[in-house]
């Protein structure tokens, strides 16, 4: 059989101005009423860190080498265009998807509520089974500040096809 | 077969103020002497980052969801506790835990020559092969200016019983 | 078939000050015209964290644990040395290397370019796969402030030999 691979990944943005009127988007969903978050693409931490674990196992790289920070393709692609884009290419080097878990650690906006619905969004972006936490950093550093917010993520993959198995 | 399911989890617990007497409980253990972690439960970050990387491989969401921090039942819970619980739960949906790795990340206290006696207590809780690391930031960030101390965790769940494999 | 088993590892050293002539060693390579990280051996983050992943895996403790800060042999000792001696540890213990996943949080020195010569060198010191991402912090942190560079990795072993499967 052959061994599956491991990856790993983070991400952080820093939220927009107040006033900036930057929405924000996270785990694929949209979160009325927060600030968002600034940067490349749509900023979605969740996505992002899942998209960089997935080419970490499969060892295609990362964002960057893939999308390109100047790939005016992607400047603003949403974080579920990345994910299935991501999911594309990582099982077009041969890679079956065992599954990606993401955490978000930040102040706001609070998953909770949300988590199975953002779960939904991810892992139909994915085509694979996605499993999505969050917490906090006890009001310490840039997160328990309210500066940004960062996420990390693992992703597991096994080669496929699997008839040898 | 079954694929197997990767999780990962952060968490971190500021330091209570010198003079609270408030106890250290880090990896299962009391370390006398050592000023502790304020937060909800015993704040044990070993613990806790063990049980959202368990959660998180098996998608039944996280500490928060599980344990809720306004319950309480869990509002003084030990972090033995809560890995007890966590993995009745976890195999209780129906999975096998492969391991749990946690690294510990701070200045204090020294896990060293108390690692193998911290594994015991985490894998007698969780009934599963537990490793334990500890490392620093070289002074540099929350951890490495002694304000908090944080932990990461990755875990691995395949599905019970194997009997297919 | 035995288990896999993950682990998880991160590594940080703050840079030297300018004007020290402390080269930059990342990853295995020499980074010319860049400013070195300070601390113990070379500062290789990437190798550092890749090593307590593997350890983290094979429970088999950690850098200070294996190496130990104070041991002159490997006072002064490269990356690619220490990734060498914790596979060749890691084998004794039983295990067979499925790959490691690296990623690289910082502003300096830029991968992307040499990512492919970086995972070359990590994976002969090895014998197994790496693969080797970057990514940046927002501007915020520890590593967003320049004041030193972080590394995060997994790992993923199983029992050698595998026969039984």
């Amino acid at each position: 059989m052959q061994l599956p691979r491991t990856g790993i990944g983070t991400d952080v943005h820093a939220f927009a101005p107040a006033g900036s009127g930057r929405p924000m988007r996270l785990a694929c969903l949209d979160w009325p009423g927060e600030v968002g978050l600034a940067g490349h693409s749509d900023a979605d931490v969740a996505a992002h860190a899942a998209c960089d674990a997935l080419f970490s196992a499969a060892g295609l790289g990362d964002l960057g080498s893939q999308f390109g920070t100047s790939d005016p393709e992607w400047a603003g692609a949403s974080g579920a265009a990345m994910l299935t884009e991501t999911a594309r290419r990582v099982r077009a080097d041969g890679w079956e998807i065992a599954n990606v878990a993401v955490q978000v650690i930040g102040e706001r906006p609070r998953i909770g509520r949300r988590r199975a619905e953002a779960e939904s969004a991810m892992a139909d972006a994915l085509d694979a089974p996605v499993s999505l936490s969050a917490t906090t950093t006890d009001g310490l550093g840039f997160t328990g500040r309210g500066e940004g917010v960062a996420a990390v993520a693992s992703a597991l993959l096994v080669r496929a096809p699997l008839e040898a198995a």
